[in-house]
């Protein structure tokens, strides 16, 4: 059957509240600069009365990926649980106004819509502190089988790994996509979350992963590696396409035998935030429009350089004009 | 007695909600590009479920010059009612972040926190659509007599002539000001504002404002003309110190048979929503340290152009460094 969707990506809703901080702030709040930690609700309170004043806007990483590839003329579903409150609804209606369908059922009555409280240095990098609200309720019910069939290529946040329950619902989509012969795209997400769940993200690339992305930490921590060779050797015999990130150094896309080098576009770093999501957003794009895999890579890298050109992680120019499509 | 406040501010306590649109968009939804427009609860539906995804960030146009004003280096407070809400909190987080004191006690149980729907144009307007929520519930009761006597300026919005009880407040704030000796500052706020209110903003004008702020729009609209220089004529004879912003063109300084044309500062146009906030804000807080006229006019074209050189109302730049103070 053709597929209805291009993609359906499977995350965390999360509104984002950005803010700029010095590397001192950090220090003082014991974060790893680059990172993303998981809080509670006595962290997030912490954190937000210690930071400057901010902009709030939808984030999360899968969505963040579904919005920009839906600008970019994509298919697109998205599957995430906000809350029955304000940023829920602020959350539903950005994804809604990009042309993404949302259709998980809200959360009533249990914990607030997720927030991510994002600390962005002078240098543009982005320090992240996720408080996962109501995204801890997202599990297997909420994986719509018939949205999941219905999608080309099924994407899944690796952040996912966090929450229990939608651990299970990650595992429960990859098998749906792979029944209904469509193919199965994870994203590492972060080292940490990548080292805090090792061993079951390796087993998962291995065994459901078609086309997986991740940065070059991410990929050394899956690997337990310092080598960069050896991780992109170990990632081409598991895994049918991959995309690696190097920052300003562009990406390696590695699809059996074949590599392709892909240059990063050269912008102004503003802030980092959502510039992974958005890379994944273009490759995906102009993947399920059939262009080569050096193509998919120049998407990706529009994209990404869009997003580091502003503060937030939502597209705020015209990408099709951007990527020339 | 010292002041112990530069500068209070008194405002309605409002949350932006920024997308971008196209000029068809704007006439779509009937709206009159450049002012701003109150709506009801259904019209805030009706143009939120229309417009694109947004970002959100505390505004409100003295709270928007209040934080300004600290970031500059001003000894600040700011009155405007909040409900205890998710944006309230956001609202009150943000203006304190910068170093604001925000005593007004939060709306409980009544309308949710007011928000501000705004579609920035390709050309950078920002075209403005305010939902007033909590901010009608702002009444004389919520002028604390100590804050306002203890401020070497009380600032006061021109928008707080739609919600009636706001009015009132406004009217005891300024009574309270002059009785213990401080000066009163308006900014006329929109030209459909004026439009209004025209008699008692002139009433207003004459017998209660030391300091003016108003664009050249509402200048001619307060005073029924299309006569620049025959508004000027006017404005010099009723206010002892009047600051006209003129968009590209600058701004002029009018005190007694002072003038002062004042250049102003050429940045890209991204969003113009604040220009006018911050111009006050820069010229009160050069004034608040006994700066010259003409350097109060430039403080304020810096912050003019800073607020113009990005998304949103708030400042996202180290002004103190931009000013060079």
């Amino acid at each position: 059957m053709t597929a209805s969707l291009d993609l359906l990506g499977i995350g965390n809703a999360i509104v984002d509240v950005l803010a700029r901080a010095d590397d001192a702030f950090l220090s003082a709040q014991g974060m790893a600069k680059g990172t993303m930690a998981l809080i509670d609700t006595a962290g997030a309170e912490r954190i937000y009365a210690a930071m400057g004043p901010g902009i709030e806007g939808s984030g999360g990483s899968a969505a963040n990926t579904c919005a920009v590839a839906a600008a970019l003329g994509a298919r697109v579903g998205f599957l995430g649980k906000v809350a029955e409150d304000e940023l829920g609804r602020v959350f539903a209606h950005d994804i809604r106004a990009t042309g993404v369908r949302f259709p998980t059922a809200p959360l009533a009555g249990g914990a607030p819509t997720a927030r991510c409280l994002i600390l962005v240095t002078p240098d543009g990098q982005r320090t992240m502190n996720t408080y996962l609200g109501a995204c801890v309720a997202f599990g297997p019910d909420d994986v719509d089988e018939a949205e999941v069939a219905s999608a080309g290529v099924t994407y899944l946040e690796g952040y996912l790994f966090d929450p229990p329950a939608a651990q299970a619902a990650f595992r429960k989509a990859a098998k749906v996509a792979h029944g209904a012969g469509r193919k199965v795209s994870l994203t590492l997400s972060d080292p940490f979350c990548v080292g805090r769940h090792r061993e079951a993200f390796r087993d998962f690339v291995r065994a459901e992963t078609d086309i997986l992305f991740a940065n070059e930490a991410e990929l050394l921590t899956l690997y337990g590696t310092e080598d960069f060779a050896q991780a992109v050797a170990a990632v081409r015999q598991e895994v049918g396409l991959a995309a690696i990130t190097r920052s300003e150094k562009g990406s390696l896309v590695v699809a059996g035998t074949d590599s392709h080098e892909v240059k990063a576009v050269s912008t102004e770093v503003v802030d980092t935030t959502g510039a992974g999501d958005a890379y994944a957003a273009g490759f995906l794009a102009a993947h399920a429009r059939g262009l080569p895999l050096a193509e998919c890579g120049r998407w990706g890298s529009v994209a990404a350089a869009e997003a580091i050109s502003h503060f937030g992680a939502r597209p705020q120019a015209d990408l099709r004009a951007l990527v020339g499509a």
